[in-house]
């Protein structure tokens, strides 16, 4: 695993206006900033200007605690919405599950070979089943069960967990169930799942029972941000895999979590990256 | 170009049960049938039967006449649904088209190199537009203007057209009317169309726009069999090209006719050597 | 998991000539026997026939003991190479490894789902690095040092691991070594590796670096039956991603580990379901 | 077809340092450019830092003439190596093809649809059989017979011919000739091949008959620059396909013209649409 980069990293959006580029270039380099990505993307349509970029700290004039303040005026000036990240900074994710367990185990040993950058203080799960799995890779698994009339009670319990926790970011890992919209508004753009088809194509239940009732030739599976409106959030990632009237509903299941596992994945690191801006309930992901 | 095969084709489906390959292959062996493809599949959870067999014809006891009688005994015996073609016969396909010429200019070169065993007789528009493409390529282009109150007159013009030119299958070459149940009933499973989404999403009109509008990363396009609803037909074949921020609607329609172009003459060919077979709305491909 | 299936399961191919098809369903119908699968195929160029069929043990009249000997006199009259498989045997499959974890995990966690029919009875490496893996999932671990003297020494200890525990299959997760042309041998058909590019381009060491190098726009892994010519054997599987100058060879390495993960597990999966024959330095996969 | 736009581009490539970003949007900001896309690219192991500006001409305070000299020494301050072009000018594309008309007919039908922006003002082939297509789309074809003896005279009329319409680029649509050193020379980073199959796997003739006999899975399709080293120049596009057993010699041809009309048309565009830099034989594709 290689040693954590000390960068830090901006994303910002705001109305595009001429001029953008240079205030940003120069207020870097005015202060010493060596540039590693510089990424920008203008929506004509909407007449948004969307930038990422990361540059080191190593040598930088500002610190951690000045910078804020001293961009915040520039930002000012251009009506920028901007976050401000530092990749040395420990990135935690909770992992909730429900009973399979590939995407839990995928990013477990992800996590565990440093091939994404996060850690992973705490597992919870609806039901027991992926106890041993959370053990085995030495991280506290909480089982919280969730009843339609226990449903405010299970999810105070979770925002318990992971406050405790200090956890930053929430993937559900194939999660079965549906958060409030309470829930969805404490952490926004701050909850990614997976949905195992390819949206917006069949939401909801059940989804390769459905495309293979339609006789579909391409399943797929979706990464997203979780919204109030179920499998409607802005999508991060996607990818598809072909099937024939050979495979029965069992193997688009089976061919499925190859899909979820690597989708799930990519859209996380992008994520842990800070490559993602969402704007519109559509995103721009600078990968 | 290679020279036709002079083959039989049989396609089948049936209720499964014990002996059924072994009754086709004695009838075959008995007639001195040499079998050059053999396709089964079963369809466990409808419990039904599907096969493709394709023999040469040289050296066969039965004569093409002979045939439908003597085979229909034994396709008596096991309530076999089944289709006799000889690949020697011309397939001749009509092409009705709008305004866009990619698939229209694909499919006639196609026709010309012998990619497609075809023959086009004619082709359809409802716009002038496309004539000088028809033209270059020496077939008969005949406009036939649809309207709200005169599509029933179209409709039967089209019909009449196609008939005069022995045409057995139909191809919708991003041709933008929905034909009427009448016309559609007309020509059950010869009416082939080529939609620009990735179905089931987006059924319907400007697919590309909506793709773009819900921010998906992957857009597809889908050729099926028409049916009486509206994109919903049994589906023969799709593919998908990843999009992202960078494009702007009119990307999504430009890389998408690279799809529609793809996708059409796959399914085409496979319609045209008598590879699918439909079932419950869903297609067997012996592909 | 769902229990498996009683099944017997024929891989035969043979000189191709009429009455084939008809013999083996013959033979079968006469016994009773109901077919599952029947899959075919001619390759014309050589004229030679495959086939693979299953069909249910249960109700079938011959025993496994004298399926042999009967077929066996069917086999000789057409000349046919076979192979006869019971679904319900256990299969053994030994995993070989050197540094990397993430085929090695993937395999352990598809066992233990049940996703992949087979029982790991023993995983070697040459290096101590991945027994905290093997230990989690329950699995012995030995570890075989090889360096270039010893190398004869440590395949006899690694073939005396393999046959004491029954192991029909061996898996070489991104096992690093290269395999004696000797130990090669002993298992013909039964070695299966996974080489982190797509065959033939770059094969032998380092093929990231040198995909990098090259400035491809597509990456891709390979699994492939060993032979005593490295990286020549018949390639079972493969499949393919997008790269682009934005990334660093790291990338190259790190998204090819999802490919690797991912054709691997087809490969084998393929093999365990016995539908894979071998001839002439390639596969027929009749998935 | 949508207008052409009135923009300038700016290709750069140089060696990295603090400050480049800021001196070129300082450059354009002070001359009232309207920037539309900035993208760059740092190539960390080379130290290479590459751009791609594209701005309005409208309203831009320096005139074409003025441009380049203005521009010339902030470039000579960063040893920038850099290309200016204007996308309302007109670019010439010169088509050599041979026998097959697949990539032929489909870069025509762009052309003519305005998908392709560019003009394609003669076609040179060494046979006669694709004059009727260049006829067809109007288009003066130029039989240029190349023999072992004559190449040099051959390749002095193409020269003639080229020079004399004014092509600034040159598509080989499977000619499937070896340019010489000399012409290649003549055209650096001007002559766009496309290869039908995946390099570096499978170089020089007949390359679907080499992936056949191998057993690949997969096969491909590549766009790259001619340089003097065959099939080796900077790649810019690649595609793929995937293949089975049931697929014979011929089929794979078939199914690689797919490949070959998209990959070339992929690679083209992006030459026409100056997204892409020539870097120690690898290609930045700013896509």
């Amino acid at each position: 695993m290689t040693p954590k980069k000390d960068t830090a990293i901006l994303l910002i959006h705001c109305p595009d206006q001429p001029g953008l580029v240079r205030a940003i270039a120069q207020f870097l380099a005015d202060n010493g900033g060596n540039i590693l990505h510089f990424d920008q993307h203008v929506d004509a349509q909407e007449n948004v200007f969307f930038t990422r970029v990361e540059w080191q700290m190593e040598g930088f004039a500002l610190s951690r605690g000045e910078l804020p303040n001293v961009f915040g005026a520039l930002a000012l000036k251009f009506a920028m919405r901007w976050a401000l990240h530092f990749s040395a900074d420990p990135h935690r994710v909770a992992i909730l599950c429900s009973k399979e367990s590939h995407c839990l185990y995928d990013l477990l040993a992800r996590q565990e070979s440093g091939d994404l950058p996060m850690e992973v203080p705490l597992i919870i799960s609806n039901h027991e089943i992926l106890r041993p799995a959370a053990e085995r890779f030495g991280i506290p698994f909480h089982h919280v069960p969730v009843t339609k009339e226990g449903k405010a009670e299970a999810e105070a319990r979770q925002v318990e967990l992971i406050e405790a926790a200090g956890a930053e970011t929430i993937v559900l890992a194939r999660y079965m169930q549906i958060l409030s919209e309470g829930l969805v508004a404490r952490y926004p753009g701050r909850v990614i799942n997976i949905h195992h088809s390819f949206l917006p194509a069949f939401p909801g239940a059940r989804p390769y029972h459905s495309a293979f009732q339609r006789g579909v030739k391409i399943i797929g599976a979706t990464s997203h941000y979780v919204t109030a409106d179920l499998d409607e959030g802005p999508i991060i990632e996607q990818d598809v895999i072909r099937v024939s009237h050979k495979l029965a509903v069992e193997d688009f299941v089976r061919n499925g979590r190859d899909l979820e596992k690597v989708v799930l994945s990519r859209a996380l690191r992008w994520h842990l990256e800070r490559k993602i801006l969402s704007y519109n309930n559509k995103t721009v992901v600078f990968a």
